[in-house]
């Protein structure tokens, strides 16, 4: 059977999240319906990464296995064609090898973790950012943040349902900008921790209103201790970026 | 009274426009609603520019007299609190000069146009851009775009009930660049006349696409025809960016 790669953008807000759940619409049901209605087949669709509820995606990466050889512009048309009117689409469509795994072949992960850092509400931007009203220096949160580069323990910057079996990760990027109100921080490793980033975010934004010193990050990093972590930044602010192979 | 200068945001998709009308919700009656809450004063609200229906700010100014003199945080924040949950916000309140006038002192307006140049429905910048499916060259649409720069009688690009006096605008800068698949235009001028960004994005869509050469776009500009203009772009693409006073 011929295996198709898929790259994704959705909008994560209506959906529980990546993986399919008892609890309500997921990414990868809504791919797993449109591909039925496209081929006739109920075909397993495996992501590069299980993106939580409400976290979006610009390049998400998917593989599944079709009976047929199509057109690969044909795979990406029909199944966007079943996906509307729902916040996904596939971007691409690609034939891969048959050894080819979204989430073991990937090499390398990039996700951005936006905040706009104001007073006023939302309006386009609404679910798309976290809002902190507060005053952050994201030169203090850059420099502060360079400290997780590297390989260590993340247990305090780590889910308690994480399902990972190290704690151990390696960071290669964490890297912090501002332009106007708007910070981006910008993230890659092989691989994530459960609420990993959106823990380092969270933890780095005290960072950002003075709250903790750049040694009270690195602290929280070397006491291994969740409940040192700073606070979970919210859902709604990250995106899967990219997944390299 | 004293006079204050408001810089708005706004999520134009729901709306009929910046003016008060009586076919819809519009910005400017949001705010004069949202003034009467917090004041109890019904004043007129006077923007920089009317933006159309489904047309975005960034950074649209209006100015507007109260009977009492406010603490300008206390008039972002009350407004703010009053426009909840629309998609309306005050991004910063001033008090100005009694002259100051949020139209006829500008001495520059900036807007953006977006595009996403791609095959896939759009999820997170639906209703946010235009797309674009068929590939587009943003160099050949900015290299055209410079012959429009400078004093032009805009009559081509210039919609039927354009009521300003006169076709002629001086545009200051019309910049067309890519990242990835998303095209952004800006565009500068001391005014515009009604829906000439549009017109003119649409305009330079055919040059993108090749329909166009850079030498029919000139030769729209001379026509000074309506029915030379190529297409006008959808509004929800368009952001009125800054005004300069």
């Amino acid at each position: 059977m011929p295996r198709y790669k898929l790259t994704l953008e959705y909008d994560g807000s209506p959906y529980v999240g990546w993986q399919a759940q008892d609890n309500g619409a997921s990414i990868q049901g809504a791919l797993t319906d449109a591909i039925a209605a496209f081929t006739g087949e109920r075909a397993a669709v495996h992501g590069a990464g299980r993106t939580d509820a409400g976290v979006h995606a610009r390049g998400q990466v998917a593989h599944v296995d079709l009976a047929k050889q199509w057109d690969t512009d044909t795979v990406r048309d029909a199944i966007n064609f079943h996906l509307r009117p729902q916040p996904i689409a596939v971007l691409t469509a690609e034939q891969v090898a048959p050894d080819f795994e979204a989430r073991f072949s990937a090499v390398k992960r990039h996700y951005r973790y936006r905040i706009v850092n104001r007073r006023a509400d939302l309006t386009l931007d609404a679910d798309r950012v976290w809002r902190v009203p507060r005053p952050l220096d994201a030169a203090a949160m850059h420099d502060a943040a360079q400290c997780l580069i590297g390989r260590h323990d993340f247990t305090t910057f780590r889910a308690a349902e994480c399902q990972a079996k190290s704690p151990v990760k390696t960071l290669d990027r964490l890297a912090v900008s501002r332009d106007d109100d708007h910070i981006r921080i910008e993230t890659s490793a092989r691989s994530f921790l459960h609420h990993q980033v959106r823990s380092i975010v969270g933890s780095l934004v005290h960072v950002g209103e003075g709250k903790w010193s750049a040694g009270d990050l690195q602290a929280a990093l070397v006491a291994r201790d969740r409940a040192r972590c700073g606070q979970v930044a919210p859902p709604h602010g990250l995106y899967l970026v990219r997944v390299e192979y």
